[in-house]
């Protein structure tokens, strides 16, 4: 059976790897990538199949970056997967949570693990550029003074032991992401049987009153349901905004066929992203 | 005359303090904090009178952070700045731009000087924790091999000399402020004659089919603008999220009024922010 081709951003043991493990299974072939950007540019130019984005948090939102590449870059968002995020304190094997003075990881989260971070009174907490990374630093340092947040698995990745696991101040944190792949054709169409979808569209509307609530009614007519709005703000033309929706329904169901056509009447722009089974 | 006391988040030369001057003019004792937090916490004491917080940036958008404090502390938004951001090199007089090895800056400000970063191929880009905080590093460390990306007034302010100015990939470069004091009672009436109106409020929709259609559609039958709309994840609550509303016109005005109150009857949460002049 060949394997399946992913990339995504971070080192080994990101939770990006682990999202693209629960969706596609062990059959893969993973491409760890510097920078968001080149996960959509190798699947552009077919150096992987996919690419696995995070796209929102629920304790922070949307993560923005990635909306806006989806714009400047031909993609098809074919799948999305929500990940429960549970953060573990990883140190060199014999290491004691007295000795460490430092603990490094991504600035988003060190702040989801404020609480616990502020009864560490004699360790720093130190930004750094992500989770997994902070880990294999800290591993490749040999320092037992270091610590990392990161998942457990990232810790095993890198031969560190957590010192403490589920550290996060609030249970209730998911990331969900996205599945990219370079056209529609190229979708997984076997994932669709029987599933609810969901439609991606972004949109820039004109400039007349009410736009934005006459957008919203093509699909309140049509009993369409509004899963999320998000709006980001239009480069060299401050204080306009693009509208990113997604949709309940599948792109090509003819009721929402019949209102992304009906939106691209009234919109300045209008692009559609993709469309996916909905994650439960 | 009493000055007019303020507390923004940074050191001095920050961009918030920028705009605390553009706003009240130089009539003012300013107060730095460490956090946004303590902002919104020393304008309830009334340690200060008023606050100013960055909520909004034209090319990176809203500053999430903001909003969900905004949330959590009573206080009342009584203004707005827009402030044109331009970013210079900062180092110690006599250093050249040859000699730079580092560059500390907010990552924020980093990438938006991506562009010119990526010609000075000798020199690395270190986040540091914000824009004037890493020119007072730079000025206290009496490194020559390190410069800072912040504003040329925060350069003067711990005296660093521009290596380079306007560095920012984009021209288009603002960033919204808002000014906050403790309930609309202390808010300054006198800036409001003549001036449109803006009011934020934010809500939770009840979880029926078109919820927030309709609660837009409340303001499209009045032919009240909305100037912005921004959802955020509700803790807790995985996937549902409340919609932050700037609308135009004076809260107490009768027909914004009415709106408000019609909003109220079909939301599970509503809470008026505040009502401000526009800025142009």
């Amino acid at each position: 059976m060949k394997k399946i081709s992913v990339s995504y951003q971070g080192v080994r043991g990101a939770y990006s790897e682990r999202a693209a493990l629960e969706f596609f299974g062990r059959q893969t072939t993973m491409t760890p990538c510097e920078d968001f950007d080149t996960v959509f540019r190798n699947v552009r130019a077919r150096k992987t199949a996919f690419g696995v984005l995070p796209v929102e948090n629920s304790l922070t939102g949307s993560i923005h970056k990635n909306f806006d590449l989806l714009m400047s870059h031909n993609v098809w968002i074919c799948g999305e997967v929500k990940l429960r995020v549970s953060h573990s304190l990883l140190a060199l094997p014999g290491t004691t949570r007295q000795a460490v003075r430092k603990i490094l990881s991504h600035p988003q989260a060190l702040g989801q693990c404020e609480g616990y971070l502020k009864k560490l009174q004699k360790a720093e907490a130190v930004p750094y550029f992500d989770t997994a990374g902070s880990a294999r630093f800290v591993a490749a340092e040999g320092d037992p003074s270091l610590a990392a947040i990161a998942s457990t698995e990232a810790g095993k990745v890198y031969g560190l032991k957590p010192l403490a696991t589920a550290i996060e101040d609030n249970p209730h944190n998911f990331t969900r992401f996205i599945i990219i792949c370079r056209d529609e054709s190229a979708s997984p169409r076997i994932r669709r049987k029987g599933r609810n979808g969901k439609t991606s569209v972004v949109f820039a509307l004109k400039n007349i009153p009410g736009a934005l609530y006459k957008a919203l009614s093509i699909f309140a007519i049509r009993d369409i349901d509004l899963l999320k709005i998000e709006s980001r703000p239009i480069h060299g033309s401050p204080w306009t905004y693009m509208f990113y929706l997604d949709l309940s329904g599948w792109h090509d169901d003819e009721r929402c066929a019949r209102a992304i056509q009906h939106l691209r009447e009234i919109t300045e722009y209008l692009k559609v992203l993709g469309s996916c089974a909905q994650a439960e």
